[in-house]
């Protein structure tokens, strides 16, 4: 497959099952830009990993040709990755200024803030970069200063709508802007590549400013302390929350070190405005009354180390649940974390708090387009081809057919994987390739070192752990001289399995004897005798333990020679 | 505490979070009855273990005074523990002729049918164990033949719900006996244990039948194959898709054991009434048209062996998907099943499957009462005490508060938690005390020996894997005579980590010249030396390990004397 240089090429680069969610790269002659570069969060089955970021191996040895890199919004899932990606391929980066606040504190974590080529834009704003005019755009989303972008080529307009709703009542004023949108749709639009993840859910996302009736009511009618917990990164929440509870004469304290990071960040660049004499350290909390205190806390997903999860379980410094309390979860369960959040529900019940969350009453909404949001997109924009993204596969077929309906020919609309080309040019479009666009794993300091054999194993030990069988043997006789033993762990507990374990030793004894001690193996002439034995003694050990037990550690035979 | 022998005492005692859903005890005198023995499935955290069931510690010694045990109806939380329990309790088991057969299949399948006392029950009779006599009413619920007891004491009469709903067209036509229960409630009930779990939906549960109507239009429109995946023991949903596969002549194949088995069961018993000439073996599905063909399928939950799951994955022996295949899932995800089920309607529409699932399409109700349904329990049973079971701890606060709301005084509603023991006479009713009632793991072929310290040890390996340092020392010397030799997974892929080991095993050498190899240990006298040494290895090795990797894999030293 040879590149024609005149065509558009998209590549959606990372996401974990969704398309595009973390990383898409675009490419027209020898120019590249980049859009997000965010982080995944690990599945269950990926025991121990920390974070996973998109594999950016298809931009080895292209780096010279990055001509810039644009977020086009501050949530984790897009700018998490920066720490661990942006070493290897620099060049400046463009996003507005909250979006950069929230990038400036990961790159100062990571010891790589004066490494990093940061150029601040505000909505509307336009860089030239060559092959590429990117024109950023407002959009909607639970997190201020979002955008999308309308990337102007040589072969036509491509727009990204990054994270979007259309919020008509949003709470810091600024909707989704519906004039660039027109405006890009009469110019003539190439391809929308268009966020999906919520086209299951018909109508329209209520507005955020639903959520503050229901705040209103709720810490209004609260006969003791209010605590209430959402995401770090909904800083319209935290205002709605300040303002609410300035009204009602209370005194607000965050809990959790990332909402306070946020809070002070955004207040510093005027995205947050705290009412006066509002804030109090929690620390202060006891000092007042019970029914002048709101608190805001980190946790709503449960987060087992996070503020919420402390109260919760009694461990905070300063807080710790009594009766009247409120305490509002002002947040929906990601799949995956029901069983947490549900955990933490039940204590505070059984505490005596009384619990509101989602969907009891509406203390929560979402960051996304619902059906006629995203059919109201396709109107304003007028695409010729249209590819979603930002949703896993049952998102875009469903998109697909909301586009279909709609009247968009099947063959104008593109299903794209991590990985597939999507080559355009003005009349044309399809996917014409695919590259290596997988999964890299972060697990403490290594990025991309603990692989698939490595979570195999720990899969493997998890579930029935592992039993380690060791010998001495004598290297020219091989006679046992010391021998065996076992050390096992997560497979029975020893002290109640000592009779388990003799018998196992017992086993690896006749095992050695059938072996007869010899040196040579004549049925295996290629293997060398310990390797021979390390596998006898394993599938001995093995047999017999399933046969005992119905269950199979890992056995790992240790053979050292004397 | 002493037991006054004229109360009745209800105790909870198995449900892993909810509130009697497995096992709940009730005593009179001297006279001990059991309703239900059933499992809960264990919590993500609850790495490899099979099965949860209740802890009988309690029952310890107490065996002869067991006059029977009533099963409410077939499922696994109900019925799943009687092959761990049953034999070391026994008694006459009473429950209906469906539920038994459901419990002979399990009994038959760990050899211990011979030893049941099994006895069948219809609806409405009423089983006289002196102190106890035992009434069974007929409930809907999503399995037939579900009963809800009476239990007739000589200080008033216990309802027992069983897991009920109320449905005004059930599949089967029978209704919840609506007359039972108030002539119930006109003879006087001292108290209701009622089913609380579903009290967060307002209004009442949509009727089976309602699902009946959805299977209609989209079997009847389907192009091509319909592949129909539910709960093994939903039979009332087998028979609608029956009924509907036969009016569209459509044959119909099972594919998954346990569907298979129960299929031919509740067949047998006149459960199931199979239209003639429909049944096919999932073997010859391909020697019919596509649109003739209706598979009904085990792995609604994800289940990674189930049907589904192979046939999404590729490897079903009969069955891979094509464009034209439309796939129902004909169940709700469990919390914590999410993400697997969402994998596989992934794979299945990336196969070019049509998938249908809830709530997109109404192909599943709930077979759990729902607010208005509760209520009306409520007010045909009117009950002297209440006190929500089989439910979380949320759901019995929100139970509490619309009993409440009704009338019943905050202290005649009862939160119990398993273990607790609610003691009842005419007059009052009182949590008096709190017996064990914990939760035992089946692993395998172990019962209760996989406990606290394997959960921990499984849940260290999974994280960061494990590291063995072996070296065999001389017995008299304390000379190095092998080793350190270094086994490790699911820590580091160790093909690629060859110099972190080799630097580990140096640290090791290292510790072990600081000690100077003397056998003596003058700081620890009380401590034996190798411990001593196996501690310091274990440290320092840690140690090193977290300072380069920021991962704490375990670290297991195993020091041979020889």
């Amino acid at each position: 497959m040879t590149t024609r240089k005149d065509q558009v090429r998209i590549i959606p680069l990372g996401g974990l099952g969704e398309v595009g969610k973390n990383m898409t790269v675009l490419e027209y002659g020898d120019d590249i830009i980049i859009v997000d570069i965010g982080v995944a969060f690990p599945e269950v089955e990926q025991l121990g990993i920390d974070l996973v970021i998109p594999d950016i191996t298809y931009l080895k040895g292209k780096e010279s040709r990055i001509r810039g890199i644009f977020i086009t919004h501050g949530h984790e899932d897009h700018i998490g990755a920066i720490p661990f990606i942006y070493p290897h391929l620099r060049g400046p980066i463009y996003a507005t200024q909250l979006t950069l606040g929230l990038i400036e504190v990961k790159l100062r974590e990571h010891n790589l803030l004066t490494m990093a080529d940061l150029r601040p834009v505000r909505s509307g704003d336009r860089v030239d970069l060559g092959s590429f005019i990117v024109e950023f755009f407002h959009v909607c989303h639970s997190i201020p200063d979002a955008c999308g972008l309308a990337i102007h080529t040589p072969e036509g307009i491509v727009i990204h709508t990054g994270d979007f709703k259309f919020d008509q009542t949003p709470v810091d004023g600024h909707q989704t802007d519906f004039a660039a949108l027109t405006r890009l749709g009469s110019e003539g639009v190439l391809c929308l590549l268009s966020d999906c993840v919520h086209v299951e859910t018909p109508g329209f996302t209520p507005s955020e400013r639903e959520v503050s009736t229901t705040l209103h009511k709720l810490i209004g009618e609260a006969p003791g302390r209010v605590i209430l917990s959402t995401f770090a990164s909904l800083l319209s929440r935290v205002q709605q929350i300040l303002d609410i509870a300035y009204y009602h004469r209370r005194k607000v304290a965050v809990a959790g070190r990332s909402l306070e990071n946020n809070v002070a960040m955004a207040e510093q660049l005027g995205y947050l405005h705290l009412p006066p004499d509002t804030m109090i350290n929690v620390a202060n909390v006891g000092a007042y009354p019970d029914d002048e205190i709101v608190i805001i806390s980190t946790g709503a997903q449960g987060e087992p180390m996070a503020a919420l999860s402390r109260i919760a379980n009694g461990d905070h410094r300063f807080i710790s649940i009594r009766p009247g309390d409120t305490v509002i979860l002002s947040a929906t369960a990601i799949p995956g974390n029901e069983n947490s959040v549900n955990r933490i529900i039940n204590s505070l019940f059984a505490q005596g708090a009384n619990v509101i969350y989602p969907p009891q009453a509406r203390v929560h909404v979402s960051g996304h387009a619902s059906q006629e949001e995203l059919k109201l997109m396709l109107n304003l924009t007028r695409p010729r081809f249209v590819a979603p993204i930002h949703g896993e596969r049952r998102h875009q077929v469903h998109y697909a057919r909301l586009a279909e309906a709609m009247g968009h020919a099947p063959d104008h609309i593109f299903l794209m994987e991590n990985g597939s080309v999507l080559a355009l040019d003005a009349d044309s479009a399809a996917v014409v390739d695919k590259v290596p666009a997988g999964e890299v794993f972060v697990d403490g300091l290594s990025v991309g070192e603990v692989g698939q054999v490595v979570l195999r194993d720990r899969q493997f030990l998890a579930r029935d752990g592992m039993l380690i069988v060791v010998i001495s043997v004598d290297k020219a006789t091989g006679a046992v001289l010391a021998g065996p033993d076992i050390v096992t762990r997560g497979f029975v507990y020893a002290r109640e399995a000592e009779e388990l374990l003799e018998r196992t030793k017992l086993r690896v004894r006749q095992t050695l004897d059938g072996h007869g001690n010899g040196r040579r193996n004549e049925d295996h002439p290629h293997l060398t005798e310990w390797s021979f034995l390390n596998r006898k003694i394993k599938d001995a050990v093995s047999e017999y333990l399933y046969e005992q037990t119905r269950r199979r550690p890992m056995v790992l035979p240790v053979v050292m020679e004397l």
